[in-house]
């Protein structure tokens, strides 16, 4: 039983979730345990128009009129919430996704699984990017935006797919360590997905008035009965207009530097 | 005619808007020109909830929905959009309320009037705060969080409402010279109104099952026939819990220090 459901579309034109979300919305709390809050995030450009609530999805009025609304995007990000452990309650501030503004980008931020251990927030002290709510998904969220914000300059936009993988790499493996870290993570162009432990991509090609279109969903549940393909255990995906782009690595066999929060990670395991 | 209209409300109790929200909503698009969108940031804590888009208010099933929703809060921020000049058209990035995190708090803001002759990026170049959108008011509500992260240390919370007044008043200043500045900010906790030319204020107090409640409500243009006053213009207020908490202010002789932004409006006006 998975703590929360993830849901993440990346197509090359502005399409509707809304099907999905119908799919997705009676796991929170009427036939799924994920009863604490769901939130959905679209991109437009560079900007996310996010909607959430802390309660259960399956009664959420809301979220019912947002699966029926002609809302199309690019890019989004769905989380339905199981609050796990119970004392990082039901509170906006605890409901994902999350967002932080770098560089004149909206990034965008959704976690399944538990990081025990995490908070301490001496980690954060100092850092640009604080969380403001309980939860360890959004105190990863910050490890990792404050990660990306001291690799680059001010001005330079949005990292390439190559830089920011780099970039985090390793304090997602530094994280998953302690517990379990699928998650979905956006800047609005590029959508990258860490597969710790279960997330699947359905890749689909739609023809609408003889134009193609290509969309991939990813879920850490499949939603439907096509065939969802098991993403790799401990794979880093990106994914763009609707196709994965994840660059192939170089074999250097130069292990990463350690970071800052993995020095901090070994004095806390 | 106003280019958009504000709303906001401080209350010693979680207090429903619904019926501010369905008075103001024909105001977008149907008796009144707002029609390019709509945003209410509703703070349950230290975090913000947001509901946006871009799209007149006056037909929007959103906003409909959330006039009729039971979501109680002790701080709202609403706005209604015109877009003016045009060219910052209807857009996510370009709707009000614009919200960023600092030192594990919301902050929000929504602007009524415009500011010619901003929008030169240099002044926010390598500046922690950019603007995800193309509106000069998102670019001065950057400007203004830059001065309030660089005033304080991180860690430290909230600023007080006397230390934040001093730090923005210069800029706040600065701006308002440049055109029509009336603006909402809050940390959650704290409202702050800038009535440059036009806010009015309207104190409630009710009396709900023997309990007393203080609630303040703000709005460019009255809502209701009661007796809203109009606020001082060019004044900085801050209303917390209800009541306006406005600090009285020293008098001491002494200028504010002109800010990095006042040299550089100098320059450009």
């Amino acid at each position: 039983m998975t703590m929360c459901e993830l849901f993440a579309m990346s197509a090359d034109r502005p399409t509707d979730v809304g099907h999905s979300l119908s799919l997705l919305m009676p796991r929170g709390g009427k036939i799924g345990p994920h009863a604490d809050g769901w939130g959905v995030a679209y991109y437009e450009g560079r900007a996310a128009r996010i909607f959430k609530e802390p309660a259960p999805a399956s009664e959420s009025r809301c979220l019912a009129l947002l699966a029926e609304y002609d809302l199309k995007s690019t890019t989004v990000i769905a989380h339905i919430r199981k609050a796990n452990p119970a004392i990082f309650g039901r509170a906006t501030a605890n409901t994902h996704p999350f967002e932080r503004e770098w560089n004149g980008c909206s990034w965008v931020f959704a976690h399944n699984g538990k990081l025990p251990g995490l908070k301490s927030m001496s980690a954060l002290r100092n850092q640009r990017f604080q969380p403001v709510g309980d939860t360890d998904s959004e105190y990863a969220f910050c490890l990792i935006m404050n990660a990306v914000a001291r690799a680059a300059l001010p001005g330079e936009g949005r990292p390439s797919p190559k830089k920011l993988l780099s970039t985090i790499r390793p304090i997602v493996d530094d994280l998953a360590g302690l517990g379990e870290f699928n998650f979905i993570l956006s800047d609005g162009e590029n959508l990258y997905a860490h597969a710790h432990t279960k997330l699947h991509a359905l890749r689909r090609t739609i023809e609408t008035n003889g134009r193609k279109q290509s969309v991939t969903l990813l879920a850490t549940a499949p939603l439907t009965a096509e065939p969802w393909q098991p993403l790799a255990p401990n794979s880093l995906r990106v994914y763009a207009g609707g196709s994965d782009i994840t660059p192939v690595p170089r074999r250097t066999g130069i292990r990463p530097r350690p970071t800052a929060f993995g020095v901090l990670t070994a004095a806390v395991a």
